[in-house]
């Protein structure tokens, strides 16, 4: 079945859930009820609003005028009678729309009648209610009419359908797997991170067992970035607001960066990006060719202003960690360095397993003279640049336009996860602007002074939003070089704890991240609450275990890898551990 | 020679300057010159200034004047006669200090002449000029009349003298030393360090040499606390004002914290410590008294208001990165735990080879209600506690009234460096207040709910700070473990490159911070810039080395190691590195 039909049964089946609520609550004044890309809704004014309770009723009531197979009639209607037929019906809402349509010369519009339920609205349609597939509806939330939070706030109901049973259920479960590692239940369930209020919204702390999670991956980034040559740096969070105006920032980027406050008549900002404090490094002293590429690093923590209303845990947070790069080098070095950039995000890709992405090249809107810095010619010039490389490369890519940094285009790394869902990680952002308009230099072969070129690079982008990934795209269930526990020791009794203290402290002086579950509890108790915690490995001790001097291994998932030494298991999870970083 | 004498002895110096100053500039007016630490000073309002040069010919003078043996005249003249006499000599700072003390109810002062030069001045003095030991100007500077901003700028000149030639030239050994590990001068010339006008003063960056020894130290601790059992955490660098409100920050601290700025109608300000970031993960969740001690530790990077005036390099900075441990805990285990600490701190300590220090406890002053919160009882009851740690440990230690947190008692300890100065470093700080005002809590074994209490831990206190402090200590001789480079090998001529390619890249891959020297200089210009950089060991390889696959391998400061095959050069680094980290 093509998409177009799915679309146009999905918004009937919005109408027929529109009829369904009429039928329910007779004094309900409609808004409006499109499909939207995994079903559909309506906005309803319902005087004593709903519950997720009531979806049930609606629902059935639904399946009972479907039965009917009633039709969808189109009646097209000159616009003041229109008018007239809403109002008496008592929907403001309609009345408003249609004022509004003929506000802008509209004479005739159309209605479409489902029953007793007459809604104002162009279509199409299927025909009767037997061309609507199964349905399910799923959430009731607040909207607020036209998405202006100075309108009333609508109840609106989300529902789906599709053209199968089987595919109905697909999406269901898929939607309830979603759900279970929306990663701001996991992050609480697992003890990863805390927002806490009184600290402040999108402002995440990374609790002992997040942190672990956070350090792993930065120090496998500073492993990965020494041995490719980058040079860490550490710079602090604030500057000069004047700093931002050298930059362009302050005309670019403005909406995005918190507001300033005064330190001896000075005005400073939270820094959003780390560059021009890692520009300060470069032009702290005189550089020359023989110097580049020059490749500053550093971990930087920035504060971006995000609405409250988009802020998504750790995945759209205002404090974000950006594993931030800057090469500055001379135009000649441009393949070199975007390749070993390249290599690394591959790399790094491989580590954390993602198999699964495609490469965007991001370039700027001509037309958006706020958004970019004008001067088309560089822009082009640029864009061909890093086209080029990945031509040379044989990387495919898309092309999108006005998704460029506002001072470059770039190579954008989008990824799926586990679930199938895009996630713009890795970024690679080549910069002719930013060395000219503050001076950056080098010395030449000739002694004449020249501006670098500048590649920005986030390696993951932000560390906060990917470990919200990481935690979603896994389930929660880390890699062994992930996890913050490893391995749980688990005696079957009491009498089995001392054996159980010696394999912990022989895990523990090898480095592994090991707890010892030594609690009066049933095992299986142990090993339902180590499944829990999505800890990889079990061992279980017992009799039999402290007798032949082994431990009985289990994996996350209820595999059971059997009795083995403890050396044999070490040099198991080592690997495991090693394997997976050292890629 | 007792102390006052000295004291008495620089003070008539300054005014032996003086003396000679009014026969130089005879239009000079005079401020005030007392003695001080190391020496004295003279303030001077001379019409066209000074600079260092002229030191020389005032010292010229001065040995001229003291020649003739003159004698220090006291003279107590009435407070009337005393104005006529400096308002007749044009002496304008002269009568403004002569009027305030007419202000306060002086009938009488004292003045004391050296020759031609008349000075208001209690005194005392030595008898006659030859009692004055051997003496040396120092410097001038600027200062501001009676230290106000709105006040004129006067010229200082600071000089010293001492009993005899010996100690006046070991004292001015001392000082060009001091002056050589200034470690603004030192972060500069070895490159560790930036402080950039357009991102702020008092906020250093660190370049790649200086991120290495941060970095190092930052790992170093990271090790010594996992191996403790401290939990890692990361929190953000702002919180909402309000937060500061309710620990109490904002009435005891306010001076030292940033201007707040808005966000969502809401007040946030850059956090000033860590502390309340730390609670809010411990009571993120219900804790049991079975959790206890948590020990939340994180290098977190605070902001503070530090005077402009104030500033120094790293060592007096607006964005430090306090070491900063947390632990919550029951009464009982406050001993346990401070011992933790004292055991963390020494070893740190001997890693950075530091023997020279001693313990001050740090008590509250009751008198002053701004700085600490009123609860004597509770500070008694805290300061005993600690004061009992260190008994029962027999550690000896002085105490300090007024220079506690504004929280609780804390045990300081203070840190002679290499040229015997001292410094404050790590704290340790019992805080019995704030859990309490914040309602941190835990359920006891009966299942009721308690309080904990704090421990505050700094280890190092600031790694800025330290960083500072320790460039200063060692010179930019850092030991190996925390050198930037580790080792440089340096080929005799062109065609030993090769050869030293091979060397370099061994080093390299055994994880040494290695650095080839193949520019087309002499080796000796190699060896001084490895000097310079206080590179730890320098590999010199020549025909001899090359037939003998060997190094010669010379360390800091001339040392010649000899001739060793690069397997015993590896082992002997390493050592160095390992030995100096693990202890």
């Amino acid at each position: 079945m093509a998409k177009v039909d799915l679309e146009k049964m999905r918004h009937s089946c919005s109408h027929l859930m529109a009829a369904a609520v009429m039928e329910l609550y007779p004094k309900t004044r409609f808004g409006i009820g499109p499909s939207i890309e995994d079903g559909f809704y309506y906005d309803f004014d319902i005087p004593d609003g709903l519950s997720e309770e009531d979806l049930f009723k609606i629902e059935e009531k639904m399946r009972e005028l479907a039965e009917k197979n009633l039709k969808f009639e189109k009646a097209e209607t000159k616009i003041d009678e229109a008018l007239k037929i809403v109002k008496k019906l008592g929907q403001t809402y309609k009345v408003e729309l249609i004022q509004d349509l003929k506000k802008e010369g509209v004479k005739k519009v159309i209605f479409y009648k489902l029953g007793d339920f007459v809604d104002l609205c162009e279509g199409p349609h299927v025909r009767t209610t037997k061309e609507i597939g199964p349905f399910k509806l799923l959430s009731v939330t607040g909207a607020y009419w036209r998405g202006s939070e100075e309108n009333p706030m609508l109840t609106r109901i989300y529902g789906t359908c599709f053209a199968s049973k089987s595919a109905l259920e697909k999406y269901l479960i898929h939607r309830e797997e979603t759900k279970k590692r929306d990663h701001r239940k996991l992050g609480v369930e697992l003890d990863l991170f805390v927002i806490d209020n009184n600290i402040g919204k999108g402002l995440p702390l990374f609790t002992p067992k997040g942190n672990i999670i956070r350090q792993e991956i930065l120090d496998y980034e500073r492993k990965l970035e020494e041995e490719a040559g980058f040079l860490h740096v550490w710079t602090p969070h604030i500057a000069k607001s004047k700093l931002y105006k050298l930059t362009g920032h302050w005309q670019h980027y403005r909406e995005m960066m918190y507001a300033p406050f005064g330190i001896d008549e000075e005005e400073y900002v939270l820094k959003p990006m780390n560059c021009p404090h890692h520009y300060a490094i470069y032009s702290s002293r005189q550089r020359s060719y023989k110097e580049l590429p020059i490749r500053i690093t550093e971990p930087g923590t920035c504060y971006r202003y995000e609405k409250s209303g988009e802020l998504t845990g750790l995945i759209r947070a205002r404090a974000l960690t950006i594993d931030d790069s800057h090469i500055l080098m001379t135009e000649k070095q441009i393949e070199q360095e975007s390749i070993l950039c390249i290599q690394l995000v591959e790399k790094m890709y491989q580590a954390f397993e993602l198999k699964d992405y495609y490469v965007r090249l991001s370039l700027n809107d001509p037309s958006d003279k706020i958004k970019y810095i004008a001067d088309q010619k560089i822009w082009d010039k640029a864009g061909k640049k890093l086209e080029n490389v990945l031509k040379k490369q044989k990387i495919k890519y898309v092309v999108a336009k006005g998704e460029a940094s506002f001072y470059g285009p770039k190579i954008d790394y989008m990824v799926k996860d586990s679930l199938g869902r895009e996630w713009q990680m890795s970024t690679l952002q080549l910069d002719l602007f930013m060395a000219k308009r503050l001076n950056l230099t080098y010395i030449d072969k000739n002694g004449e002074k020249q501006h670098p070129v500048i590649l920005h690079r986030g390696l993951t982008g932000s560390i906060e939003r990917t470990i919200g990934f990481l935690i979603e795209h896994y389930g929660g269930a880390f890699p062994a070089w992930l996890s913050p526990v490893q391995a749980v020791v688990i005696p079957i009794t009491d009498k089995h704890n001392k054996y159980a203290k010696q394999i912990y402290d022989t895990l523990i002086n090898s480095s592994i991240r090991a707890k010892l579950d030594d609690r009066s509890q049933t095992t299986s108790a142990k090993i339902r609450d180590a499944e829990i915690q999505r800890i990889p490995y079990m061992l279980v001790v017992g009799d039999k275990e402290v007798k032949a001097k082994k431990v009985n291994v289990r994996t996350r998932g209820e595999k059971v890898l059997g009795s083995m030494s403890l050396e044999k298991f070490l040099s198991r999870i080592k690997q495991d551990i090693v394997k997976k970083r050292q890629v």
